[in-house]
């Protein structure tokens, strides 16, 4: 199929190269800024533009990868343009409602669930999309768009997908943080940040095979509060990572709790 | 060497077997519970007991894992017991102060910074070891324990540890605390938690080639507070989680406006 991105950010970068791989054809790159329309066009070997009207009209799908806020304007001004093509957003907070009136026929949503970064090619074949159309025929085009990068694919609605996308903010973003804040803590003492690697690496090997619920463990977890104390005491002067630490260990002692409500009944 | 753990819980099971694979012998086991105890003692094959007293007084180490508030009562027994053996635990919080008055001549701390559970088997040469000792002589043999498990060791004083050990319940127990919420709020929808997998690997993959801070993506990261009040929207009929994501989302925020400063001024 012959694509074009609106957008040359992290996730247009990564899921150019994961087309053309996958033998697709990107013919053309549109993005506000001309390093970057440039850059990312020169790297997939395509024409590119700052000006949404110059974009070549022959292509099947249009993907819009900018910033939500940019989404709905981008849409309105391809109802102009390519009224009859393939357009899909890739954002998983935004419905599909921000096509209506837009003039487009066809049109989507087409979500990779993943962290993308500009230094790091992600494999797509170990990422989820999520899929939603006006039409049959355009989810028949979207499946098979994600299939042919080897990607597991899942139709999902606007509405279950702000679920899906506020669980992946708290796995994917709150769980990075905690490394931010373990990173911080270490670096008071010297400590490098490796040595908690084997940790990380073993508690996300854990959920692959148990649910986090049972994976749990921890002073929190175990009711032990003299570590508590102890380790809120160790944040005094840093009294934002403190009242994370203190929400966090209530948390996670009210879930255990709650679950000890439920073993008791059982 | 002959070894002897009081404690037969994940830690002790999960540390056992290891020293049994690295041909050292486990020659005594000791735990509150004739069940546990029994248990752990058969699996490995050697005598168990629930009375202190009662313990082998040959063996060369005697390992306390215990939770940490028994573990000052523990090591004032052995002193009685075996003032001559080495004595160590196994408490990431716990100070070796809590040897003092003890009567033991050689103690120490041993630290494996892991999560155990015990139907997970983990491997030791991917667990950091923290040792400290109070003589050369038991801190060679600690060292050398580790060494034998094939753990990566470091010394650490009791002071660092106390750092070292918060970051671990930060970057281990709390990260997997994001995905018990963000499993429960898939769950609304009757998403399973498995679609999370790939994003969460790739999330931990990253941190193994960039700082957290520079892996960092998602709405309050790139600061859209579009997104960041709808997700909170979503969140209000469970006011603890929406005061996580709040704080959370904020010192995302507030890391990232730190480190733009910084950039400002290089």
């Amino acid at each position: 199929m012959k694509i074009v991105f609106i957008g040359a950010g992290r996730l247009a970068t990564n899921m150019a190269f994961a087309l053309q791989r996958a033998h697709h054809e990107v013919v053309g790159i549109m993005s506000r800024t001309e390093v970057s329309s440039r850059r990312l066009a020169e790297a997939v070997g395509c024409s590119w533009t700052t000006v949404i009207e110059d974009l070549r009209r022959d292509a099947d799908i249009y993907i819009v990868a900018v910033s939500d806020n940019a989404v709905p304007t981008i849409v309105h001004l391809l109802g102009k343009i390519v009224p009859t093509a393939l357009v899909v957003h890739t954002a998983g907070s935004l419905s599909m409602d921000v096509f209506k009136n837009s003039g487009l026929k066809h049109f989507g949503v087409f979500y990779p669930m993943q962290t993308f970064s500009k230094e790091r090619r992600v494999d797509f074949h170990t990422v989820s999309c999520f899929v939603e159309a006006c039409d049959v025929f355009s989810l028949k085009v979207l499946k098979s768009l994600a299939e042919s990068l080897g990607s597991p694919v899942y139709e999902l609605s606007s509405s279950d997908r702000r679920y899906l996308h506020l669980a992946a903010v708290i796995a994917c973003n709150f769980s990075n943080h905690c490394y931010v804040m373990a990173a911080d803590v270490l670096n008071r003492c010297g400590i490098p940040f490796k040595v908690l690697l084997p940790l990380i690496d073993e508690t996300v090997l854990k959920i692959h095979g148990m649910s986090a619920e049972d994976a749990q463990t921890g002073p929190a977890a175990r009711g032990d509060n003299l570590v508590l104390s102890a380790q809120k005491a160790l944040l005094a002067d840093q009294p934002d990572y403190k009242e994370i630490y203190t929400l966090m260990s209530e948390n996670i002692q009210n879930t255990r709790k709650k679950r000890d409500r439920i073993d008791d009944k059982l």
